[in-house]
């Protein structure tokens, strides 16, 4: 098996074709990793949450790292890893185009809110429960390409 | 779509029945999430890694993270979010005991010490490159079962 990096573009390209992600944040030194939904524009990851442990880590710590992977099997897989800052996207005020930005990108998939939208014991999405949209602005991407032959 | 926690039995079946984890891991507030193979006996998850960011992390700050995750479509899919603590084994002295077991878990699978005992244009694994076993010490596990019908 032969592993090599990828470029820039490649990864944007792993990153572009995926939907899902594995975000991790840390705080006071411990980290804490969850599975994500995101759209990708620009130099942006675009997320949906409701609140709950990683929005309240994020918001003492916006600094996140997102792995992203195109997995063909054992042997074929490409994984790329994100470094970004988190930034909550308000209805209103400043963030107010980017929060609608967010939402036209992730309303264009059935489920887009889901998992972050569930908590558990909630039969479906509802006011009574607040969420919030947020994007990861891309500071860093480095991925590795194996393959069984050197490409 | 439903969603609830599990129990810890639950967990630990939807780890038992991976072998892919995705790791995360902090030093100075900034978290990294990378993929790992594991097996796990006991209260342990045992892998294998050549040297490099993550190793270099995870002794300095032995607390991770990982994520173990069963995903049947996006409706129907199992979490487990593990926390953790690093613990690097010798081949030598106090944890040779630890270190032969893991290599005897990790063996029973082909290619088990892909992709940690591959490097960027290392052709196949090689005494050349430092390689070492580590376990995970779970602290604490939880998760969630998401699907169309409450259970």
């Amino acid at each position: 098996m032969f592993v090599r990096e990828m470029s820039h573009y490649e990864c944007f390209s792993v990153v572009c074709a995926s939907r899902i992600g594995r975000l991790a944040c840390c705080r006071n030194d411990e980290p804490y990793a969850v599975p994500i939904y995101y759209s990708i524009a620009g130099n942006c990851l675009y997320s949906f949450s409701m609140l709950g442990k990683k929005i309240e880590w994020m918001r003492v710590n916006p600094k996140v790292c997102v792995l992203v992977e195109d997995v063909v099997s054992s042997r074929e897989w490409r994984s790329v890893v994100i470094n970004g800052i988190f930034q909550e996207l308000s209805a209103e005020g400043h963030w107010r185009r980017e929060y609608i930005h967010a939402w036209s990108l992730l309303e264009k998939h059935a489920n887009w809110w889901e998992p972050g939208g569930l908590k558990p014991a909630s039969p479906e999405i509802s006011t009574v429960y607040q969420h919030l949209f947020y994007s990861i602005v891309i500071s860093a991407m480095t991925g590795r390409d194996a393959c069984d032959q050197d490409r």
